[in-house]
C-alpha cells in the first residue's frame, strides 16, 4: 500500500467536508471566517482524519461512514493549534510556514476563532443523524479527549512542566492527553459511526493511545526536541526514545490482529506515523 | 408565582448537576479545576438553565428532563465569560465582586478553563442516552448556538463595534447572537429533552430570540451603560430602549399563547428577565 497516496486521497476527502462546513470567508464577520480557515487549509497531512477513515475501514465499512469524526476531529486539533500558539501560552509566530493566527489576525480573533472551531466540531458530529445513538457516542468520545481530563488538562502540564522535574511518567501522561486522546477519539469515532461493536472500539482504543504516545515520540525525534521540558528524547536520549516508539509500535499493532487484512491501512498508517523519523 | 423562589429552586438542581459533573479541585492539574470552577460556584442567578427547566414544564414534562441541556447551558455561559473577559478582550478584573479568572490564576489558564468549560458542555449533553434522537438535537442547537453564526461572531462583532458607527440594527444583531442565541439553545434543548413537537420547539425558539434581546437592553439600563458602543440604551435613550424590550416581552409572550397554564413558569421568567430594571 502507498500510504502517501493513501493519505492524500483521505485528505481530499476531508478537505471538501471542512470546506463545506466552515463558513465562507466573505460571510460576516469576514474577520473571523478567514481567521478560522486561516490554519485549516491548506492544512497538515490530515492524520487524525486519516486514521478515522482506516479505523472505519477496518471494521469492513466504507470510509466514507467515519466523515463526521474525522471532520470534526480536524476541527478540535486546529482549534488546539491556535490556542497553543498564542502569546500566553507557547508565544509561536508561525506554524507549517506561514503566520500563525494571533500574528495574522490579532489576539482576540485568534481565541475566538479556535473557540468557534471548538463549537463547529461539535455541530458536524450533532448533524449526522442517520444513527442518532453512534453519533452521540462518537460525540461524547471526541468531547472527552477534548475536555478537562485530556486535551486541556494536558496542554496545562505541558506548558507547567520544568526540564529538571519532568519524570518519564510525567511525559508520557502529558502525550497520552495531549496527543494520543485525539487520535483516540478519531479512531473511536470513525469505527463506532461505521457500526463497530464494543469489543473493536475497546481494541481501537488501546492501539489509539499507544500510537498515540508514539506517534509524539517520532514529532519530537523530527524537531530534534532535545530541549523541551516535555520530551522524552530530551529525558531518555535520541536511542531509548526511538525504541520506545517502536515498542509502542509494536504493542499497538497486536491489537489489530483480529481485525485481518482490513485493518491493512491502518497498519500502513501506523508505520508510518511512527517512523517519520527515519 | 414567587419567581425568586423558583430561580433558587431551579439553581438548586443544577448546582447540584455542576458539581458533579466538574472534576473535583483535588484531581490533578488541580489549577485548571480549580480555575474551572472558580466562576461556576457560587455562580448567578442561573436564569438561563432556569428557562430550560420552564421549557420542559411549558411541555409538559418534569423539569428534570431539561437536567443536561441547563447544566451544558450554563457550562457555555460561564466559558464565554471567562473568554470575555481576557485581556485581550474585554480586560475585566472583576466579576460578581471577585477576580476574574484571568487574575486569579493567570492568563494561560483562564484561556485552557474556558476550553474546557465549553468541551464539558458537549460531553454532559452527549451522556444523555435516554433518547439519543433528542439529545443530538439540543447538542446541535447549542452548538450553533456557542459557533461562529451566533455566539463567537456576536463578541467579535461587539468588540469591533464603534459608538459613532453602531447602528440600531448592528446592537440588535449582536443581541441576537450574543446573548439571545444561548438563551434560544436553553428553551429548545431543555423542550426537546422533554419530548416537544417541532410546532412547540420553533414557539420557543422565536420567545428566546424577543426574550433573550430584552434581557440584554434589561440588563444594559440596570448597568446604567450609556457609554458602551454596543447598547441601544446608549443608541435610543433610556426611555425609548424600555419601551423596545417591553415590545419584544409581549411579542414574545404572545408566542406562548398555546401552551397555556403549563408555561406560567416560563412567563414569569421572562417578565422578571426583562424588568429586572424596575
Amino acid at each position: 500500500m502507498d500510504v502517501q497516496a493513501y493519505l492524500a486521497e483521505r485528505a481530499r476527502l476531508v478537505d471538501e467536508a471542512l470546506e463545506r462546513v466552515l463558513v465562507p470567508s466573505e460571510a460576516v464577520p469576514a474577520r473571523l471566517h478567514t481567521a478560522m480557515r486561516h490554519l485549516v487549509f491548506p492544512g497538515g497531512k490530515r492524520i487524525r482524519p486519516a486514521f478515522a477513515f482506516a479505523a472505519a475501514e477496518a471494521v469492513g465499512a466504507p470510509p466514507e461512514r467515519a466523515l463526521p469524526a474525522a471532520t470534526a476531529v480536524e476541527l478540535v486539533h486546529t482549534y488546539s493549534l491556535i490556542h497553543d500558539d498564542l502569546p500566553c501560552m507557547d508565544d509561536d509566530d508561525e506554524r507549517r510556514g506561514r503566520p500563525t493566527v494571533h500574528v495574522a489576525f490579532g489576539e482576540s480573533t485568534a481565541v475566538l476563532a479556535g473557540d468557534a472551531l471548538l463549537a463547529l466540531a461539535f455541530e458536524v458530529l450533532a448533524s449526522e443523524r442517520r444513527e442518532p445513538a453512534r453519533a452521540l457516542l462518537a460525540l461524547r468520545a471526541l468531547a472527552e479527549a477534548a475536555g478537562p481530563r485530556r486535551l486541556v488538562g494536558g496542554q496545562l502540564d505541558d506548558l507547567a512542566s520544568e526540564p529538571e522535574r519532568a519524570t518519564t511518567e510525567a511525559i508520557l501522561g502529558v502525550h497520552r492527553r495531549k496527543t494520543a486522546a485525539l487520535i483516540e477519539a478519531a479512531l473511536v469515532g470513525g469505527a463506532c459511526l461505521a457500526g463497530a461493536d464494543a469489543g473493536a472500539l475497546e481494541r481501537l482504543s488501546r492501539f489509539g493511545a499507544r500510537i498515540g504516545v508514539a506517534f509524539q515520540i517520532a514529532d519530537d525525534l523530527l524537531d530534534g526536541e532535545r530541549d523541551e521540558p516535555c520530551s522524552l528524547v530530551a529525558r531518555l536520549g535520541e536511542s531509548a526514545a526511538r525504541e520506545r516508539a517502536k515498542a509502542l509500535l509494536a504493542e499497538a499493532l497486536d491489537e489489530l490482529e483480529p481485525f485481518g487484512g482490513s485493518a491493512d491501512p491502518l497498519r500502513e498508517l501506523a508505520r508510518f506515523a511512527v517512523g517519520r523519523d527515519r
